[in-house]
């Protein structure tokens, strides 16, 4: 009997009527066909997880780990009951398993603890019995005995560790957007829904904005060649298929380009000025940042002149640009650099697609599009298959337009 | 090194100035004298629990037992964490532990297991590494691996066998009220707090709607002579000791004859009128009750006329009255009764004290106090220390006052 993991986002768990409809969806899973086993993941529903948060935040700045983890557990614990309530009441059997229960173990990490082990013994036994499976997503259990959580989006790492684990035949991760565009349809109304995209491009897509997946479970799905069916809750619409890009290319005569335009307004640009051409000064800066738990994105060194040189670097998200301009100006201080600039006003634009590895001209035609429009291009960074330019904010969606009409991705002419 | 358990309930955490609150008493309880060990116990945050129920009513109104388990189960894990946070902000170290994670093992039954077992280990452990433990009240793990809860008022037990089983040399269950009083203080101005109660009296005056203690819980301190403290979180006041029977005569030469006067109108009263006079009747209708689940209070028969009598009975809860109008018409029918009747105007007012048992004017005071002013009791009832008369709801309360002040209780007059 073929076996499907289901994984359902917050937003389709907000309410009782959402309830219900998932529930539904379940149920004509389970009974489509042969019939089918079924494993169903899910988040915390709604808002919980954020509410949850601000409860810990009133009473300290700094809790626990440990302590955070049982706290958010608490979320997908909710989801998992309440459903299994709706599915018994509409007739046929399910079971609700905390991630504990359910056999996910982990490493000793709190707050973002990584999967070590499954042991299915609990989930088959009850799949076996004709129950339909409803399993906390983000959770699991250390050596210790403790709760832990696998950090933000870690359900979506749930339902893959659970697919590569039972070995399912399909694996669907269902959330509120109908699937992966070619960029983001509120910004660009003819965006067009990609019937497939692969593991890496995902991944590009994922770190670059587009948060339709974990990237840690994308990771993890092309490691065990799971393939995922991103879809919508909402809707009876096929969504995209991440897989890999062997499946894919047999599937395309000629694949396009590029994939997608993905955007990230929410990051900031630190200029240090006049730093000494000498060996070490980037790994003490870096080093420095990462103890802080500043992750850096995307770092520029300017040639040196006068035995002085300028490093640039954008980091992704805002929140904490005091402590960061804080420990950069101790750097500065320390390298006797001249000053360090912040720009808050930046947004990183990235192009993603296979396509580019085999096509030299990509990255020239990128720029040429942004330049003819006017627009200052700031850093550029390009990997195999991605390529980031780091514009003025207020360039950002302009760019994006031109750019998704440039590579030929809008509705009208891609197919 | 002594060992304490403090319990507190939702009323105590339901924000995060009442968790400091709590964390405070909690450390100074820790560190004074030579120094104690403390387990705490705690209930869910304020009305979490209804909530949480109200979510589980919205999809259903019957769902398996198993599943409302988990649900409710989140309420205490938000409490263990958020207080742990609360206290190692201040300085102390804290560690919070589920039901399972404590070692409190129970039978199979759902919404309403019974303790089986404590393993503890795992609280040992991080006792002796000189950890505050934060156990959630309310809820064990079956021996299938499943989540359940203890019933209303459970974390009252859970502290309670912890500290049988821990053998502490101190059990304070807190809450709002500054312990229990000779009765409701909110009706009758000059209530005493009574320094001390057996737990008989104590089970009495639970039975009858004083709400201070779980009765479970003080069926199983009795067992186990476990002492309870029943104080107030918000006042250093002392409270009330719960002990048994002979450590109170022990500190008192004569004691009062009665310590409590407790009240309830969620009282129903039936009467199935004209019952054939014959063996098992009795047996047929209290059975049928007792499989839809409704526990019959006090009844009445009475004799005789004619091969017909009548039984009259009470029901604490009103909130099934038509349910159980149903199953009596069905029965009154079956017998071949003339009609039942009805009553949703009546209430119980119970006298409680271990002083009645060896003195036998108790019940003639009490019928006369209440005659006096004018009052029809409809129905009596009596154990060894607690006398129950039913009487119009109107009356309650004049009938309380006036019993109150009849035996002495006013704090002008009682010692």
């Amino acid at each position: 009997m073929p076996l499907v993991i289901m994984k359902f986002g917050g937003s389709s768990l907000s309410d009782a009527s959402k309830m219900k409809l998932v529930a539904s969806r379940i149920i004509a899973k389970k009974n489509i066909g042969n019939k089918n086993k079924v494993v169903v993941v899910v988040s915390a529903p709604g808002d919980v997880t954020d509410e949850l948060l601000e409860m810990a935040n009133k009473i300290t700045s700094n809790p626990p780990g440990r302590e955070i983890d049982v706290l958010l557990a608490t979320g997908e614990m909710i989801s998992i009951s309440l459903l299994a309530m709706t599915i018994n009441s509409i007739g046929e059997k399910a079971v609700s398993l905390t991630g504990p229960q359910a056999g996910i173990l982990a490493d000793i990490n709190y707050t973002r603890a990584r999967v070590k082990k499954i042991n299915p013994k609990k989930i088959n036994s009850l799949l076996s019995k004709n129950n339909i499976v409803i399993v906390a997503g983000f959770q699991a259990l250390n050596s210790k005995g403790d709760i832990t959580t696998l950090g933000r989006g870690g359900s979506d790492l749930t339902a893959v560790v659970l697919a590569a684990k039972l070995k399912a035949d399909l694996c669907e991760i269902y959330s509120d957007v109908e699937g992966v565009y070619t960029t983001d349809p509120r910004l660009v109304k003819d965006a067009k829904k990609l019937e497939y995209i692969s593991y890496d491009e995902m991944l590009e897509m994922a770190g670059s904005g587009a948060q339709v997946l974990q990237s840690r479970s994308v990771e993890v799905a092309k490691k065990f060649c799971v393939e995922i069916h991103a879809r919508s809750t909402f809707s009876k619409n096929h969504g995209t298929i991440i897989t890999n890009e062997k499946k894919i290319r047999r599937k395309k005569m000629e694949e396009p380009l590029i994939s997608g335009i993905t955007f990230d307004k929410n990051q900031i640009k630190f200029t240090i000025v006049d730093l000494p051409d000498i060996p070490g000064v980037a790994a003490k800066i870096f080093g420095s940042l990462a103890k802080i738990g500043i992750n850096v994105d995307m770092i520029i060194q300017s040639a040196a002149v006068n035995k002085k040189n300028d490093i640039s670097f954008t980091v992704s998200g805002r929140k904490e640009v005091k402590k960061m301009q804080r420990e950069l100006d101790k750097i500065a201080l320390e390298f006797k650099a001249s000053q360090v600039v912040c720009d808050e006003h930046v947004a990183k634009i990235s192009i993603v697609g296979i396509g580019m590895k085999s096509n030299a001209g990509v990255a020239g035609k990128m720029f040429e599009i942004i330049y003819k429009n006017g627009i200052n291009i700031e850093m550029i960074s390009t990997s195999e298959i991605k390529i980031s330019c780091i514009v003025n904010e207020m360039n950002m969606v302009k760019a994006v337009k031109e750019l998704h009409k440039g590579f030929g991705l809008s509705k009208r002419e891609a197919v």
